[in-house]
């Protein structure tokens, strides 16, 4: 198989996504499988995505108070039992060291599926008093939790991500926090990754095992089924009784703080592939696109040559002349490969300009723009192009949020029958707000028979007096049905 | 115990110097123990130092071509025991997952101590042609060593690191990349955490087990013992061989690469304690100090408050004006508690300058400027402090440097007898010059009975014929002799 053929070599979108997003992620070089059961390997174009919105949601975490930590990639085994309801929502996913240093080890050590438990016994000598609070921390690491099914990125044995963990005086304290942790989500997926997400409360069945209650952020697929983008739990006093933390508080009493925890991972990287791209491979949004704009020079006399990479200096000179533009990640694509393979090889993996660069061009001191995620065509002044970047990138970004975002207001359906959710389900798919009672049965029936779940209640779902689509008692607001991944 | 007495309750570095490392390491709360056996929690002060070297790190490292990448934690067992030598070093040290998901696995995973293994067998598939080579890449993760004796930072069951992974057409290029790895930890060690370091060629019997050879950057702490701060090989073929990597070269001959990779862990945090601390605590190098200047309010009444106030307001509006002293971190501890306990906080913290603004300060538009290092005090008007503080943390940077290599060059000692370097190690302790024959057996002897062993053959080190202290046999040149951590 020629290189040359990789974009239109790859699966079509529309006749099988699930095919079209794997040969994305393998042939644009965003990761690979491992000779690890489940696990990946990330390679550099998908780590430095990934990369990128570790860093904005550092500052995003950051800004909100919360400093970096480390804790052990081990728990013991009696730590993680101390919390009933957790361990019985991790064990079956636990993944266990039994030996080391060449012998049998007296207790099983887990490998985290999350810290929760490690935290909590952790923190009690450093939670005395009122003044130790709130304890603001966060942990960029990897986790493991023993997968059925895998999918690279959206779903693998180890996965990277970061976990915060906080805890509170009051439960008011803590429920503020839960909050903040869900808008760093927000923001991080809408303005960096151009991903519209609902902010939502889960269900009691899908809420994170020891929790009191969690919220999360979902999102729409390009095959229109939801993704869980990032979720934020209020533990309330759950973990810390089990440990025993104990604070002396301004009323001279002794209590149990009050935690949280809130989590995003490189399944993000992912939903950035699911969300924005063709049939041609990724359509990156350009806050996160490891290169804004290629520039692919064109000529066949090393005179030509000479007078094309001459324009490209004094382009590239220009726009470093601003801070906006010296901040544009351009690559210069000189390989020894034709311009067709360098325009499948850039298209395929997303980045949101190329400029085409040849002799022509540069006797009109110009260059030919074309945007990947229309593939529009305009030869544009050199040095208008220069001044203009920076605010072209920017309109990109902001395109690609609003085509998403109708994209998903377009997939979105009240329905008020159960028949109706069926008939959608298996029809176009979307998203699909209808009356619920709130009861679990309820919520499993529809499961066991389609496949689908409650993504969320959503917090801008308005009271809306109705009847549960299922049973028939009464509702008070629609909720989100989805298939999910 | 009342938390004033922080650093006057510090073991004195003077008195012992293993007492005092973990004093300072648990009180100015770099790390704490954790339930786990050998593994550490790093908190956020000590996480900071980290990422800040992290950060320096990682620039270096993309500087000169390496894109950052994730491979899998776990290595299979059949995996690690491709290399023969690799395995022998590595095994003992293992943590082996035996079960997950609920059931015993077919075959055992190691936790990686290493990720040699599992890349070579991984990018088989990357590297067909010379025009894939070099391969050039860097992970940052966590790699866990059963450990028998454990000390914070310094040696841990898990620990974080940077592992760079190249792979090369000729043993030319992968000789090259040694050095340019090699030049990284330098610069980093050097010019960052102020840290001189010796470059040199580790012995057969201390080189990375399946490399060609090792070499490393050796530095000298407080207490006189070695501490090898980084370490980059020269994996020859070995790997590439085992794992069956081969490659059409340009004369059209199929060929295996050749390996090299290098690390770098946050033992450095430790050693940056142990190189410039003292009695009362860190003494931090300006560039990886979280807080570089802290500025402590003095004051009673209300009005005197506000008077401070606007007068720090000012100072830090001025330290704004220009885009040097935009980048100095600093902190105002408002904090409810008397200077003196600041005082103690900060000055236990190494933070390089305090600066106490009380009424009569205010008064005379000035500041008194404390140096941590020296404990030197100066009056310093409040304009001239805001416009010199970039240039005297820069000048406090070189001044660390300074006295770190002086301490370090009159601690080194030329000696030419086997008793000689007894007597030395029992008396002053320091890094020995001393000629050696290159038999293996006589630096093992030298180990047995000292303690102290041959840290590398530094590169500085002038061809010398002498006879080997130990054997009495012709030696080509003086090698490196330490006690070390």
């Amino acid at each position: 198989m020629p290189k040359e053929g990789f974009v239109t070599s790859i699966t079509r979108q529309s006749e099988d996504f699930s095919g079209w997003y794997n040969d994305v992620v393998l042939k644009a070089q965003l990761a690979d499988y491992s000779p690890v059961r489940g696990c990946m390997i990330i390679r550099p174009y998908g780590y430095a995505i990934w990369e990128s919105m570790q860093g904005e949601l550092d500052r995003h975490i950051k800004a909100t108070g919360h400093e970096n930590v480390y804790f052990p990639l081990f728990v013991p085994r009696s730590l993680l039992e101390k919390e009933a309801e957790h361990v019985e929502g991790f064990n079956p996913q636990v993944a266990w060291v039994t030996h080391a240093g060449g012998k049998a080890l007296d207790e099983w050590l887990a490998i985290r599926p999350t810290s929760e438990a490690i935290i909590a016994d952790s923190v009690k000598d450093w939670i005395q008093s009122y003044r130790d609070l709130p304890l603001l921390m966060n942990l960029w690491n990897n986790v493991v939790r023993w997968e059925m099914r895998t999918r690279l990125f959206l779903r693998t044995t180890e996965f990277l991500w970061q976990e915060a963990h906080t805890f509170h005086a009051t439960q008011e304290e803590a429920a503020e926090e839960v909050a903040t942790g869900l808008e760093c989500y927000r923001a991080v997926s809408e303005d960096w990754l151009a991903i519209p997400v609902i902010k939502g409360r889960k269900t009691d069945s899908e809420k994170f095992p020891g929790a009191d209650w969690t919220w999360s952020i979902e999102t729409m697929m390009r095959d229109r089924k939801a993704l869980q983008a990032g979720t934020s739990h209020m533990l309330g006093q759950n973990f810390a009784r089990a440990a025993g933390i104990e604070f002396l508080d301004r009323d001279n009493v002794r209590k149990n703080p009050f935690g949280t925890s809130w989590g995003y991972t490189t399944r993000m990287v992912g939903a950035t592939v699911m969300v924005h791209g063709d049939d041609s491979g990724l359509v990156l949004p350009p806050n996160a696109a490891p290169v804004q704009v290629v520039i692919v020079p064109i000529f066949r006399k090393d005179e030509e040559r000479a007078a094309v990479a001459e324009a490209i200096d004094r382009f590239q000179a220009a726009l470093a002349g601003t801070p906006e533009g010296k901040a544009v990640r351009v690559k210069v694509d000189w390989r020894d490969e034709s311009p067709g393979f360098k325009y499948n090889h850039w298209e395929l993996r997303g980045v949101p300009f190329r400029m085409e660069v040849g002799p022509r061009d540069v006797a009109a001191n110009q260059a030919m723009l074309v945007k990947r995620v229309d593939r529009s065509k305009e030869a544009v002044p050199l040095d208008r192009l220069a001044a203009e970047l920076p605010a072209r990138l920017k309109a990109y970004q902001a395109e690609l949020f609003g085509r998403a975002l109708e994209f998903r207001e377009s997939n979105t359906f009240h329905v008020d029958t159960y028949q109706q959710l069926k008939d959608g389900l298996d029809g176009t798919g979307g998203f699909f707000m209808a009356p619920w009672c709130g009861d679990a049965k309820c919520e499993k029936q529809v499961n066991d028979e389609t496949g689908a779940t409650i993504r969320c209640i959503p917090f801008d779902s308005p009271d809306e007096k109705g009847k549960c689509m299922v049973c028939g008692r009464e509702s008070e607001r629609r909720v989100l049905f989805a298939r999910a991944y």
